[in-house]
């Protein structure tokens, strides 16, 4: 435990927050996602793991994460198969602490596309989410010094 | 880069920080120390550092990391050879910074007790302090429910 940081921000994940840099990706997953075999391509090249409902983890994920903003596709969504614009509960909750933040409203991204981006990423953080199209992707911003 | 976390701690120390639960000592070094060798046998295995002077660090680690208030010899420092009473400029530096945080009066400990003590820890960071006897040991502490 430590003053001040949202304990389920576990070391590891912690390790991983803190070494990501501009424009690096995270992708926070719902509990069928193949987050293993993923996060195996991926940058940490292990997966990470917080047991809590996705809209949880992005919220203290969001505590300390600046969100990217010279970019349009900073944050995104996995969207529904063959419904691209249709927006689920999990999404609206997630959405929520993304707009909590002055994020930007979640890109929707096809599924095969999503999983190609989230090879791509530095790390994948497997919750307990256990609604459908939990998937999310957040592009790393800048802290400026003036908050440091 | 981390919003609300001093940037100085980097993602290897804040991994370690968050990994340590109540009890665990962490021992923050000045150059000369011999943190290299002594670390291989903390519970971490391996050295942490942070290239800045030892009350920079000391407030930083202190910034999330609580003190533990169980015990007596929660904080520490090693105390200059044959001269026990000697507070050093670097040990007043240290000393603010703990009592910023409502910490106890650092306890003097001799040399070779200081690395018995190290030996056991659960990791030493190593500063970039030049001046001697800037060495202390902090074990942590608790953060109860209502601050997480």
């Amino acid at each position: 435990m430590l003053k001040g940081i949202d304990p389920i921000l576990n070391a590891d994940v912690l390790y991983a927050l803190r070494a990501m840099g501009h424009g690096d990706d995270l992708i926070i997953a719902d509990t069928n996602f193949p987050s293993d075999s993923v996060a195996r391509q991926t940058v940490l090249g292990e997966v990470l793991r917080i047991d809590r409902p996705v809209a949880e983890v992005m919220r203290a994920v969001l505590s300390v994460y600046p969100i990217d903003t010279f970019v349009d596709d900073a944050a995104a969504r996995m969207e529904v198969v063959d419904e691209p614009d249709t927006i689920l509960p999990v999404m609206e909750e997630v959405q929520a602490e993304v707009s909590r933040v002055e994020g930007p409203i979640l890109l929707g991204i096809e599924r095969y596309a999503f999983y190609d981006r989230a090879k791509q990423a530095y790390a994948v953080i497997q919750t307990g989410e256990r609604r459908f199209y939990g998937c999310f992707a957040l592009r790393k911003g800048v802290v400026p010094p003036d908050e440091g």
